[in-house]
């Protein structure tokens, strides 16, 4: 049997190796194609290292090809799959202008997701970046050299922030342009102003409001991002818009896509349409689409998390094993400076487009005992349906050991607790760590009473 | 109506305010009684006082009498409740020496505890502290003055081991003493290995298996304690033998006791016993027993964070609410130097004595990315029902932001998870955070592979 997987990153090396983990050589050869340069890396990094808090590339590499052939699984970087036939069940792969087209049993399709790059991005001026692999970390730390010191950074998400935030760190003058009117759209308005003012703390320009028209380029390079509300000189332009999954081999091939774009998948990562499953076609990662398990809708959340729980679930079930990916709550934390800020299940925004009714509460906390030293403020906003009480979400800002607290709640939600049944809940207490009262507790009663 | 409150700390005035939130003066007037100075106090920052790191003791007083009373709440500090009629619903109360009789319709019963003092330590000499109440600490601080600077703790659970750091950080020669072979029996040999490491870091004298026979006493004060392995001389004693529920009162009246002791209560907090509720009384923190949910059994389990919870539910049952309080987990966490050390659930041996088969695992991970600035070890061990891989337990040892990521754990606990569910839950990630799989994660996994 032969397994092919397209793709070198978490969701496919993962698949690979637990495959390999359950099936010897022979039993199951393991082929991994990679267009890029790297596998198995923390693309999640690349702020880190573009901030110079990591060494990189090598720092983000869990395991190089080398490992990997160590391992028994073939990879080849360099190596593009530009086509997929599954009468024959063969992939083409073309490396150094050559195509050979190789034959599987098994294919794991993880080719990952590629930056929003809207019309006006379309130039053939250098000096525009999206994050998403090391290969394009690569290229921007190749472009940031002295003299280029004024960067914009477009779409103030997760990527964006933590993008502007690394550029600063470097040096740079740096503009946050965001078209909605907080940044962080995944948190509410109110939390989204204490992440807003701890963007502007740290010297950035953030603009919100602000939509981006057009860039003006000269001498083949970018030199300014033409907003609605003026224009913003650039040496540098980062584009944090999100990303889309690259299916488009996946849709020439025939596979069936999910209503958001990506790749559908069954319980066990194999590729679902419509006329069912697609036999010996698995797929994970940021191509594909997973179950909110709150608003019990499909969405496409690429995260490494994902990509790597999803890559392993394949590889067992491939292996012979069995594994499940459920789905997922929409957990996320991030850091901004000495910002944490973290959330779970659904925000208000999503509630509301799922259809409940709820309720909302927020508390102010700290995260050790008022009276210990180094307490700080924490706020913690609870999401609960309406009737019910049952927990929809929550959002945690806080300056230290804040964000990971969202756990306690994300099990919760998982769990489908309400929010009175957490006020019983038997949470760590001890005065360097948390009030009696932890803010977790606090968040649940003051949602209870606002039931 | 009036109600009478037996304990002026956590409980009791927990109580006390919710009834007060429900109920005006009038339809309820409320009379607290504690015999001590001080009302509403963490005695778990008492450690912390003593080691100098906060201001005691008005900085752990989170309400004071006077607060209590301007919150319409009659509190009398130094008085001793001394007996209690539950015929004529009265309790008699002693006050610089004069008893008089007070009645009751509802009587909240929270005593407290009281730390053991082995026959050994019957002597009505000088320097030997059990540190339960702010007026234990308070005696406790003015005794170590300049000269008297050694110290010996006697036993090395959760308290002796805060209180020997305390001491130590305080620039006395410290000795922990021991009986059992660990510290800290709370948690697995494996993790109380750790925890012992990191004692002798911090220059404490740990002895393990000793055991104290006596205390050398002259001029009125305590000189030396005298165990098995030798004489350790003791210009301070602490003892940190654990605690008994302060039941006397409610034993001589009549009230049923529970089979650990403490008072047994139903779901509400209403004092229960063979011939059921016993109508308007109410019992709430250390002197109560709580059921272990994942036992089963009934247990006894004094914590500040388990008294609040259950002074509140009292509070608002008698103020014609509805609030339940359904037992623990056996969740615990505390800070040594700066090891983190938390647990939830069963250990392997509570596990054993419940009466499960199970499964253990224990990973070595990091709190945050392998690659992030301030990645250190964590140590994260797992007990797993065999067969229906039912998580019964965790525990971890870390360096930072550990601890309370026992809470992910706590919640799994409560929701009765198993490990191979745990695998999939969608928890926070981000670099600065956690590695790509959580060390909660990895650890269910490797449960999951043991079963």
């Amino acid at each position: 049997m032969r397994l092919i997987v397209i793709g070198g990153d978490a969701a496919g090396m993962s698949a690979a190796s637990q495959a390999r983990r359950l099936l010897k050589p022979g039993d199951l050869d393991i082929a991994a194609f990679e267009r890029g340069e790297y596998t198995s890396y923390s693309a999640c990094g690349i702020p880190y290292w573009v901030g110079g808090l990591v060494d990189g590339p090598d720092g983000l590499i869990a395991r190089d090809p080398a490992a990997h052939r160590a391992n028994g699984i073939e990879v080849h970087t360099g190596h593009e799959v530009t086509g997929i036939d599954l009468r024959s069940r063969t992939v083409t792969v073309r490396s150094s202008g050559a195509d050979r087209t190789e034959s599987f049993d098994h294919l794991v399709y993880a080719a990952g997701a590629t930056p929003v790059r809207p019309a006006w991005a379309d130039t053939p001026a250098k000096g525009i970046f999206g994050v998403q692999t090391l290969g394009d970390a690569a290229a921007l730390q190749e472009w940031l050299e002295p003299g280029r010191d004024t960067a914009v950074v477009i779409g103030a998400g997760y990527i964006g922030v933590e993008m502007a935030e690394a550029l600063q760190r470097r040096g740079l003058r740096v503009t946050l342009v965001e078209r909605a009117g907080q940044p962080m759209s995944t948190v509410d308005p109110d939390m989204g102003a204490l992440v807003a003012d701890s963007i502007r703390g740290l010297g950035i320009a953030l603009r919100t409001g602000v939509t981006v028209q057009g860039l003006e380029t000269a001498d083949g390079q970018v030199r300014a991002v033409v907003t609605d509300d003026g224009v913003l000189p650039a040496d540098v332009v980062v584009l944090g818009l999100g990303v889309r999954p690259n299916t488009a081999l996946a849709d020439a091939a025939g596979l069936p896509l999910g209503v958001t774009g990506a790749l559908a998948t069954d319980l066990r990562q194999r590729v679902t349409g419509p006329d069912g499953i697609v036999e010996g076609v698995w797929a994970a990662g940021d191509c594909t689409q997973v179950t909110h398990l709150v608003s019990g809708r499909p969405a496409h959340i690429p995260l490494g998390t994902h990509a790597n729980k999803q890559g392993r679930v394949a590889g067992i079930n491939i292996g012979g094993g069995y594994a499940t990916f459920p789905g997922v709550i929409g957990t996320a934390i991030t850091k901004i400076c000495d910002l944490e800020v973290a959330r779970t299940g659904l925000s208000s925004k999503e509630a509301e487009a799922a259809g409940f009714r709820y309720v909302t509460a927020t508390v102010e906390s700290t995260n050790r005992a008022g009276y210990f030293p180094g307490a700080v403020p924490m706020t913690v906003k609870v999401i609960a349906e309406k009737d019910t009480g049952l927990l929809l979400g929550a959002q945690i800002v806080g300056r230290a050991e804040a964000a990971k607290r969202i756990d306690a709640f994300a099990v919760a939600v998982w769990n489908r607790m309400t929010v009175t049944e957490m006020t019983a809940l038997d949470l760590g207490y001890a005065p360097p760590y948390a009030p009696v009262w932890d803010p977790v507790l606090i968040a649940a009663r003051k949602a209870g009473d606002a039931l």
